[in-house]
């Protein structure tokens, strides 16, 4: 039987001057804001449901946890491939990777993952991921 | 007769390591924040007129325009004094000037001003700055 | 004769989420962040003097001032449209023009202009503008 | 027998408006920013060892991962507290605590760990962190 994962998607980002700290290289914090930007960008474009949507549904995503490692850094001039995977969902929650690459050099820069909850505009509170938004994120690639 | 001008007042902002750029200092364009938190630090604490207490008027502030000199550059470790006063009202528009100097050193580090419009949060138009409102930021300062 | 002015040129910048504020629009000190992305993108790409090399010829640009006006805003999901030209140079400093444009409505964001100085990294002072970098910036367009 | 601890110091930062996401809370990458200005500032005020003093020793510190939990958020107006505490030391790294408080209410806002690595500025290589170092860092909390 086929071996099925959920798809990873990339965007490009490119390094901006705002970006780059004290040791010439992209502020450490700014690697989250890079995977956080590929996401929105993949929500809309990959997955046909945009945040923008989700506002309109009465949804909104909070992060609940990060988790990075550093391996290099970026520099201005760098452009920022941002890949990234659904990797579960559980109730309210959905866990996502990414992997951030230098699009030059092809080298893997940072990487970790990070949990998203669900939240219900009106009364502020964690809701379980309905079904039809599930569905939308079952976007698969078979690597059988 | 007395010399009458808007009071002067005075906000303290610590240096970030993520105001930090690659030439060692805070970045150009995080002293036009410096001057926002210290307009925002400033409305409640010292008009007494806070920005929530605008937006539950149903109004907000939006910068209409910027002008900032750069004379001398903050480092990390620094404080910055943040000085700002009203400079006139015009209809819709507040003009306020801004000193930003080094706290250490008393230097003066950036100046300018910016002219920000009163919105009304209903239809995102500007709208005249009642007189109820002017009345609040009329704290004077007496240099007879 | 012929009319010839400096060229423009024009870079395309994504909104990131981390650029948005609470007005759910680009946080306003951004737009300066935008230009100066722009014109890093630019120096490289465009006049072939890129800031690295700038920094091996031993010379640093820092902002001595910058006026910028808000029109309106850009919003998350949106591309930015960053012109910038070359207006005069004077000594160690040159001065340069931006527009900001909503690349999907090719709505004016956003113009303004900066006076950039020219600073020797070994003492730190302004210097002159030598002639071969003037030639650099002397890409025309020819407007007859 | 005592139970000894490395000691917790507190830094005080306040919400800037820049630092204010389409959420209406302190976007949670700055959460990160907000735990790297606190080690900062302890470093040089609590340890007696700036970062300024590292990189005149020919060192530098540079993050190896991040893991960050958020429970709630922080608004514009609020101030927060944020503690910090070296965990362990291995090699040339680093494990730093901390813990993110709304001053006003107590409440925990965030917490988690970073690791740090120490840096042989002229090989940019990691190198083990010698012991007059260590010592500095041998603030003691006596918890009996």
């Amino acid at each position: 039987m086929d071996k099925k994962e959920y798809a990873i998607f990339s965007t490009e980002i490119i390094v901006r001057p705002d970006d780059i700290d004290m040791n010439n290289h992209v502020h450490f914090s700014r690697y989250l804001d890079y995977f956080l930007a590929a996401r929105y960008d993949q929500m809309g474009r990959c997955y046909k449901l945009s945040m923008e949507e989700f506002i309109e549904m009465g949804y909104n995503w909070v992060a609940s946890n990060m988790n990075i490692n550093y391996k290099r850094a970026l520099k201005l001039g760098d452009v920022a491939i941002v890949k990234t995977q659904i990797s579960s969902f559980n109730g309210a929650q959905v866990k996502a990777n990414f992997w951030i690459y230098n699009k030059e050099t092809n080298k893997l820069i940072s990487d970790g993952y990070g949990n998203f909850t669900l939240i219900n505009i009106k009364n502020l509170r964690p809701t379980r991921i309905p079904q039809e938004i599930l569905d939308k994120y079952l976007v698969l690639e078979n690597f059988a």
